[in-house]
């Protein structure tokens, strides 16, 4: 998607450890307008998809599955994350490893919010090592619904994570996907 | 609204200790064609006020104020929440205490993304004891910018929060005001 390769350029900021701050539209502050379109982006690459529900992780992958969402006129559920493994209730829950914190966190989502029968897309703001999707394919999988695959505003793909589910034959799309960052140069993978 | 005390009455469920759950529109998932109907009333509500950009605070806030923002064509910040008060970098900063965890948490948002000039209307999800909304009112007031006032899905009218700050000559409005919820028995207060 040009329109986000071009805000990435204009208004991100690449930090050292490899991280892009992009906090002026995407996860601090939200240009909503632009995350709308971003959304119908989303909702025209999985138009014959037959999604009936999106999932995303709380906090940042919230804004932008709403957005969709909205193109698309179906419910989103957001999974949340906790330190501890000490959950109730009826949950379907799985544990991520955070590289960027080297702490393990739970995932969760009460049951009552997705079922067999569903067809769910993934949504998040950012795709790294894929390690928080991983973790979402494995609740879609514990509902037995099926995965109609992911949609990320932004895919780091040297940190491979993308590819390797797409090697897997899981459908992912990304609206930009930087192929390096080396010295503050972002270069991003022709789609 | 009277959609909202419909849909209260159909799915929230009252739980011990005056908590209302409404995960399956409001918080867990998301009723997005229905969170941008709620953001549409907000920002009628709200349409002669010169607001130029809304503030939320994560988690639960942030959906609603994307659809009230979508409406107005404005951005949204969420302020982000932390368990400590080792905070670096130039944030505006704020305590809120949590009656419903026993904890103060500290809130901040970036110094870039608020400003003098800004006037800024506060959506959050939840209303009772008013607490975040006062930490939010403290931010902006730090920022130099101007506050509109503050829109909520649902206020608890029992918990006095909204009344405080309405007392205080803020203006605050809330799409549903439930004035008493004993025995699971929800009264609305005709608005």
């Amino acid at each position: 998607m040009k329109a986000l390769e071009e805000k990435i350029l204009k208004e991100g900021k690449v930090l050292p450890g490899n991280i892009l701050k992009v906090g002026s539209f995407l996860n601090h502050q939200l240009d909503v307008d632009f995350i709308m379109e971003m959304g119908r982006e989303i909702a025209r690459l999985f138009e014959n998809s037959g999604v009936t529900k999106i999932l995303t992780i709380e906090t940042s992958g919230i804004a932008i599955a709403v957005g969709a969402a909205a193109a698309m006129h179906i419910p989103v559920v957001f999974a949340k994350k906790n330190k501890t493994s000490n959950i109730s209730g009826d949950v379907y829950k799985t544990v991520v490893h955070s590289y960027t914190h080297g702490t393990d966190y739970t995932v969760v989502v009460e049951k009552d919010y997705l079922k067999k029968g569903d067809n769910i897309l993934i949504v998040d703001d950012f795709l790294a090592n894929g390690k928080a999707l991983a973790g979402l394919f494995d609740i879609i999988s514990q509902s037995g619904a099926s995965a109609a695959g992911a949609a990320c505003a932004i895919e780091k793909g040297f940190q491979r994570g993308g590819d390797q589910l797409r090697a897997e034959g899981i459908r992912v799309e990304s609206l930009a996907i930087i192929d390096s960052m080396e010295d503050g140069n972002i270069v991003f993978r022709a789609q």
